[in-house]
């Protein structure tokens, strides 16, 4: 039998202080299953000044958590977001006040299935419900009260953040006077199902993950993960910056050594971040999450689709893309703008050139950072009137 | 302990009637080792004309074999050149004689890691050599010289194939009088390696796989080379072609299931080209033959590069790439085509329109054929004279 606190214990160890509010409203989620009382962590960064207009709500992506701007406490290293997050950057903590929950569904902290079910006093599994980007959403909302903040200055997030956020926008309207959806998409392609479907199977094929009852041995699918990782990895750079950064060099070798050793860069770094990142991520999770993503369409959501989703919208919109990505593209991006262009939103839109793929979001890549800083900026001089 | 036909007796029984020759002359490999007296499997389309300057060799891809144009014996499905190859087709069986042969590493007939090492009685495995392009495409010599082929009228290959063609040119400057590279590259990029490695990964990732050693349960890791196989084909279709096959619709229901199953067509897709794939393919034959490719940088072989390999070239080149190809893209085959010509080599090109990807070598591209036939037919009538 596992210990009470599951698979994650030696995780929940580490981050023993975490911060988290317990989600007391019944919160029916898509699939029609219902949570209640339910764990959210988050962490914020600088100070809600009294007029409450400078917070900025953050969502992260697939594989981020709530660790922004400070050090992670499980990897031990720098946030996700420390490129763009922090005093006197892009989102400047001297400012303004950045808001970060960890997705339900997740393992670092809120609700996920990692986490005990009641009912059965074991950790959730493939019990967990399966979650939508909506349902993630909505589980944040009651933060936003508990942190007295009532309408955002700025709502942001790349990637699976910037689903998020473009969810949020539609589902509370009036919750931020702007909003910065960065290298996302408004509704997932196929070529993107089909490399989260890849990552799942890749879990579901290691025998370890025993239908997620993994935790029974308290050890998770380790080799299946990994691979989950590296295809991750291999679409959020582009095939140039690729090319750039390990191209055909070879690791600590002089020649082929005829093996299926790593003889090339490339291959160690994958075996890499593969290998890190099982460390810190529950197997579960990855599957929940991606299929959150999947489900993500939004034009679904609404008769009239894109163009009706973002009808009546008051929050002004900054759009950003980068032009190497490939897993959301310049082209999904755009359609966007187009979608808010068409329901008389407010919007403008950019387009970063970099060689540096969907990656680009948490680089440090200048005139991606000017761009945020100035457009967040200028929002907080028209809020503030 | 395993029969003696190894793991792959029941697929050898399958194809009793193979042709194969057994290569007598020693082959020192690329690694250092040397195999002899191997076998050979090939297959051989339309006639020989008397004047012996009709024959076309077509070297097949990464899970190719040599079945181009014929009910293949395993999948009892059509051979995987029928769109360009038979009777009237672009490549006219009526008119030319085609060969083409397994890979060695491959598991259709010629030598490769599910064949009997003779020194354990056993299986090869992960004994068996680590093989290269160029010592693929030198096991296929022997071939012509049995099939009394002095010169070839022309070679061509997509992918893979396309590879071993520019090695072929290179290693045998005088053995073809034209030559079709078509979807390749001469040197395999970092996010390719990165493909392989993950396709490798995934199967050395199931613990079936056991060192290689699976045979010794004459079993083979489905579950990990399902995978693999998924990597392949998200990478042969471009985003956009995946888009319109597929794009979100769903696998006959009305709506999502929230669960884990295949909601989406294209993970029903990419399911059934797993699992179809294991009964046919032996998953360390994957391991050797994305090794040989990863290996594959043409410009390695020579002090100069690129240029300096294809010095003193008289075969006439025809370079073909497919515009929305990620895999093997236009630049890398314009790399070729400008070294080519800083060679002073006979070289023309065409990029075919299409949003298909790279898997449109195979299929039924009217342009793409059109070009293969006016090239071969125009060079068979300059070859004649």
């Amino acid at each position: 039998m596992p210990s009470l606190a599951g698979l994650f214990f030696w995780m929940n160890k580490k981050i023993k202080n975490i911060n988290k509010i317990i989600v007391s409203k019944p919160l029916k989620l898509d699939c029609g299953k219902t949570i209640t009382n339910f764990p959210l962590a988050y962490e914020t960064y600088g100070k809600l000044n009294e007029n409450k207009n400078n917070a900025i709500l953050v969502f992260h992506a697939l594989t981020g958590d709530q660790f922004v701007a400070e050090i992670n406490p499980v990897t031990k290293r720098d946030g996700w977001w420390v490129t763009a997050v922090g005093p006197g950057k892009a989102i400047d903590t001297n400012k303004y006040f950045v808001i970060c929950a960890n997705v339900i569904g997740g393992c670092m902290g809120s609700l996920g299935p990692s986490d005990i079910n009641k009912e059965t006093n074991q950790p959730y599994g493939l019990d967990f419900p399966v979650i939508t980007i909506k349902d993630i959403v909505r589980a944040q909302e009651s933060l936003l009260d508990h942190l007295g903040v009532k309408k955002l200055l700025c709502a942001t997030g790349g990637s699976m953040g910037g689903m998020q956020l473009l969810q949020f926008c539609t589902t509370f309207p009036d919750k931020s006077f702007s909003a910065i959806p960065i290298a996302c998409s408004s509704s997932h392609s196929a070529q993107n199902i089909a490399l989260n479907e890849l990552a799942r199977q890749a879990i579901m094929a290691d025998p370890i993950w025993n239908n997620g009852k993994y935790f029974l041995k308290n050890t998770q699918p380790k080799n299946g993960l990994a691979v989950a990782r590296m295809v991750g990895h291999i679409s959020y750079l582009s095939k140039q910056g690729m090319q750039e950064k390990f191209g055909r060099k070879l690791q600590e070798k002089a020649d082929y050594e005829f093996s299926f050793d790593a003889d090339f860069q490339v291959e160690s770094y994958l075996r890499h971040q593969g290998s890190s990142f099982v460390e810190r991520f529950d197997a579960n999770s990855i599957l929940y999450i991606t299929r959150a993503m999947d489900y993500f369409d939004l034009s679904k959501q609404f008769k009239g689709g894109l163009v009706e989703a973002f009808k009546n919208q008051s929050t002004k919109f900054l759009v950003i893309s980068f032009s190497s990505d490939w897993l959301y593209t310049t082209k999904e991006n755009k359609d966007i703008v187009i979608a808010l262009n068409a329901s008389g939103a407010d919007v403008s839109y950019s387009e970063i050139e970099t060689d540096k793929g969907h990656d680009s979001f948490l680089l440090n890549e200048t005139e991606f950072l000017k761009t945020l800083k100035a457009f967040i900026d200028s929002m907080y001089d028209k809020f503030k009137k």
